[in-house]
């Protein structure tokens, strides 16, 4: 593992070799006693543009413990990004500064993914560890979280959490739910106002989930997770978040009901109240105790990442599959009479798209950036030899074939295009069946992504594509979901 | 010593045990050579969530010369108290994050009491050096204000200083003159406008004080020392800070009048020329060497905290001084034919409560959470067998007997009451004589108090007793006092 | 060298040493290895009340590689000097913190000059790095654009340079220009809008600048170096930001159109896409090399300061020339009847200031603070022997000879002044021919200089003086230039 910025990227597999891992660095940790220190291998820079002081302060005793030297900057205003910096220079001039790796909590979501690939863009040997990007991701609390819950419990199965306040934008919950969703035999209730109910997509396909508005949905359940209200990610006339402030909060009476057996967790800091201050000292209620394990965690994540500090990531966009439906030679076509096939014989070497729906060609051309040239569309209208006519575009390009990357587009875009390859004499005629990812076009709607935010990241636009229909696409940096509609409009 | 919170916890003998090991440490500081690092202890966690250049400094490069590990989180931005988290998670959190010792400064009053009675509740082995809390204390700079005066005047007694500015908001004055209290053959006097006077209660008993309006009164002392107005913690429409600025500048005619014995002191920052810079080199001005003189006293205070780390702070409560009046069984009783023990033998086993003032019962007995099904409130006013009746309550508590905390609360509620314990059938009639402390009732009316900003301090009110009857509190955190009713209010 | 100040404090030849230094430093950099630590020097502090990632963290690693103990400061917030702390104060409280180095970056202009002066007039042992004041100076980033030129171009003459963009607010361009001007056989061409030109006195008397507004001036230059909007120095409303904003960028048609030889420098951060993102990574584009080389500068400069601790920097300002015309003795000129000289023979002893333009005579008196007892103003008109009659004043001083420090104030003040000393019979005649600087009078009429902004600085005026006439004052803190009248007014 060289970076950790989001636990979409964790497998059941690297979640437990991480908390292993966390348990034979433990001892240190209690003994207070730092490793010997690296020398020769540079800095853990520590860039904490938000308030921090578990995560900053848990990262920075970890490098210590590590014997890895650590330097920190804290607050937005002392670094250059409120000069309009881009994340990118950041984390070149930290690269620059002998940070082998970069610890880093902002508020622009997806900002983490962006310096890690930027690093591989550049080629730079830096390790990024995501401490939390806006109200996206916070990946080593979800491990810490995860450490707990082994630790109480003795495994990562077999057991009923809730999940309770202010789900829609917190961090640590998209990053817990996320992990949750690789564990076998677990039960989840999510437990909040209808306004801070978690999105759609974070447990979709999952049949373990629950959605409740009251606490009493908790009764029975092995550990409580409780959040503060996001206060600072509200608009700012804190409408909603006096709306659910104070709703959801554990005291005494709801430990009882709760029953014997309920662990209260909670990231921390509690902001209103959630849990009462009146039974913070409750056994029941460990929350400190799952503060401290963030120690071990964070030396775990530091000693892999300088592990794998060396490692190649490579930068690939998953292929579409396209699927050959037919391949004539034009001398065979021209023998067949093949009225279609024959259409495209005017262009003796390139791509023919077909299929387009009417008015498309001309925006395809453009987003392919054709030599206009040596492209043409044509508004025919489908072939008269059919009943009834069916009106579409076609799209001729001489000498030109598209790239895996261009199909992906065309397959985003027109996902019933027909693409006629016409090569040596051949016409080959091909489906796109499936796009895994497109880059290159749309423009990510959340205001909070980093391609927003930056103007460098703003150059590669990266999408999943989701549903049968390729109808709902998923921001590669900010991890959020939309309609393709809205990205490419 | 292992906390250092208040002035007002120092003894003379305190004093000079700091000062002396200064003097020790200071060789140290002189070289700029720290000792051989400690690498087993942990770390000191510097939080100043107020601004700080000196102290946080020095505590900082005393720590390293000490070869104390340190780590420094500077800015309330920085740290989760502005998210809302209590002093006592923040406290939990840096314990968790391998800190023996943290020195703290904020603007709440009594936080760092907190937060070291916190540690003992939590039984963390936590050291809590209090760096400045609002306008209330400021210990560290008191030990180095009276090391200044040591090192120049070869003793700590038989002085004459003038203590000059804000004295009513100023936490450096306010640890200054606790100190101050301790020290044998001193003269003060204490110069400000009306409106920036010292609160009564500083210097409450001493009878070598003066109050004056103008520098004239000065003349001849050994030492002035004279302070900031303190801008930041007066109302927003800074109407009383114009009023009193630039109203007491030491200059050079001043110095003059003064006479050339006298050394010029300031805890610094100057803020509106207090000190007139051209007077800044002059031999008499000793601001900067007094200032430096916080390393070797920040020094002193860390390995003392460091050596008295696993002591055993117990969190106790002084109790009560209750008189046994009378005791008689319960037959003799009978046979005295005493009417008013008579009285009480209808709860064979209890407590009763006599000689309430009328309509007190029943809030005592919701004070006391009493069993409404095992205690009765009389309001019989009083025994028909004397002249003239006496209107009163009684409270009839059956299988009840009071703790030494219920007997304090009682104690200031209603200092005359009388206490008759019913018990195998003795009565035993008391008086209850002195309440040095009570907790668990009132509410501190200062708004910077910890127990008004921190949901967890707000649980455990607690005061200090003063005055023949009680009529006077002091807040145990904040250190205010407070007349008997506002914090019972 | 001792302090780094101003890169108008550079020869040829210490930027020579500094680039040589840094590149023998070069390979500790490389290596991430720190030298082995220094245990008994003290610290470097770094004080960054402005926000800063590069230059703060460059300096941080550069102590660190060299294995001087280092503490960070970041934020003014975090600083006394928002309490109204002087500078003066701040730079002797980190003296007595065992700073033995001070990298200070604050928005006030001069204010590291003078810290360093500070420190020699109080005798302590403080070398100073500027690490940027305000829109002034920025020498250490002079010194790796330097180092970043050589490097590239195996030399310092010879080349051809554009600097671009907001020239007249940048310090990194003043910095950079007073830098250049010492280089043989280059050739500058500075592009801006007018708003946005570089004041006349960076260039002044340079043969080799050329001004232009528009980015084809650059075409076939060896480096353009851009420059961002120094937005946070404007006035308030934004308007002169928004005009120039966006005005000159550099994208792939821009870089085109300059030629393949053409590098491009930017001191960064980049604000508002002076360079376009799209060709961050063209090998052109050398701004994160060119920021990376700032290690080893700072480096360089840490170790020259160190072995230069130790030197004694006088705080001596250059007396002014003064020739004398004629010299005769009383008698000798009683015996040649001249009456000219006759007349000063009323003052025995002592001096006569003639030539005065009326009007001059009273005000010389008060600047010159003349015990009233002893001086007279004769407002006589010159002497009737000549026509036309000059009306003149004269002053005569009793028993008073004037300070060189006196006779620049005379010199800038009244150019023309005759000086007539009278001492043991013997009249003295003469003119004050040069005066290089002037201290004790006039006021730097630059809002953000630091005798405007610290009560300590503001009682040392402290002017160079240039033009034939005296005209132009240049402030020695904050470099700016003035007319004569706006700094006398």
């Amino acid at each position: 593992m060289k970076h950790v910025i989001s636990a979409g990227d964790f497998t059941r597999e690297s979640i437990e070799r991480v908390l292993a891992s966390a348990e034979t660095l433990r001892p240190i940790w209690e003994s207070r006693q730092p490793r010997e220190a690296l020398t020769d291998i540079g800095v853990v820079r520590l860039l904490f543009a938000e308030a921090s002081t578990r995560t900053a302060g848990s990262f920075e005793e970890a490098a210590r413990l590590c014997g890895m030297p650590s330097a920190l900057t804290a607050g937005a205003d002392a670094t250059s990004l409120i000069k309009g910096e881009t994340l990118g220079h950041t984390g070149r001039m930290y690269h620059g500064q002998n940070a082998w790796a970069l610890v880093m909590r902002t508020k622009i979501e997806g900002g983490a993914r962006w310096v890690a690939e930027m690093a591989t863009r550049y080629g730079l040997n830096l390790c990024v560890l995501n401490a939390g990007d806006g109200a996206n991701e916070h990946p080593s609390q979800t491990l810490l979280d995860l450490s707990t819950i082994k630790r109480r419990l003795g495994r990562l199965d077999r057991f009923r959490i809730g999940i309770v306040g202010d789900l829609r934008l917190s961090r640590t919950v998209h990053s817990f739910i996320r992990a949750l969703r690789l564990l076998d035999n677990i039960e989840i209730i999510l437990v909040s106002t209808p306004e801070s109910r978690l999105q759609w997509w974070y447990t979709e396909g999952m049949t373990n989930v629950t959605v409740a508005d009251s606490l009493e949905a908790l009764v029975g359940c092995d550990f409580v997770y409780t959040t503060r209200i996001q206060r600072e990610r509200f608009p700012a006339d804190g409408y909603e978040s006096k709306r659910v402030r104070g709703r959801y909060v554990i005291d005494e009476a709801v430990l009882k009901m709760l029953g014997g057996k309920t662990l209260i967790m909670h990231p921390l800091p509690i902001g209103d109240g959630e849990i009462h201050s009146g039974i913070l000292m409750h056994p029941q209620v460990i929350v400190d105790e799952q503060a401290a394990n963030g120690i071990s965690i964070r030396m775990a994540l530091l000693q892999m990442a300088l592990a794998g500090q060396e490692d190649v990531t490579e930068l690939d966009t998953c292929e579409p599959e396209v699927e050959v439906i037919r391949s004539v030679s034009a001398q065979e076509s021209i023998a067949r009479k093949d009225a279609e096939d024959r259409r495209f014989l005017p262009i003796p070497h390139g791509t023919v798209l077909d299929h387009l729906p009417v008015g498309t060609g001309d925006h395809i051309k453009k987003v392919l950036g054709c030599d206009p040239a040596k492209s043409y569309v044509g508004h025919d209208g489908g072939l008269r030899t059919r009943e009834p006519v069916v009106k579409k575009d076609t799209l001729r390009l001489e000498n030109r074939f598209l790239t895996p990357g261009e199909l992906s587009i065309i397959g985003v875009l027109v996902p019933d295009v027909t693409v006629n390859s016409i090569r040596d004499g051949v016409i080959t005629k091909s489906k796109i069946r499936r796009v895994p990812e497109v880059t290159g076009i749309g423009h990510c709607p959340n205001p909070a992504c980093v391609t927003n935010h930056d103007a460098e990241a703003a150059l590669f636009p990266h999408f999943h594509v989701h549903g049968e229909d390729r109808g709902v696409l998923t921001c590669h940096y900010c991890e959020q979901y939309f309609d393709r509609a809205e990205v490419l409009a």
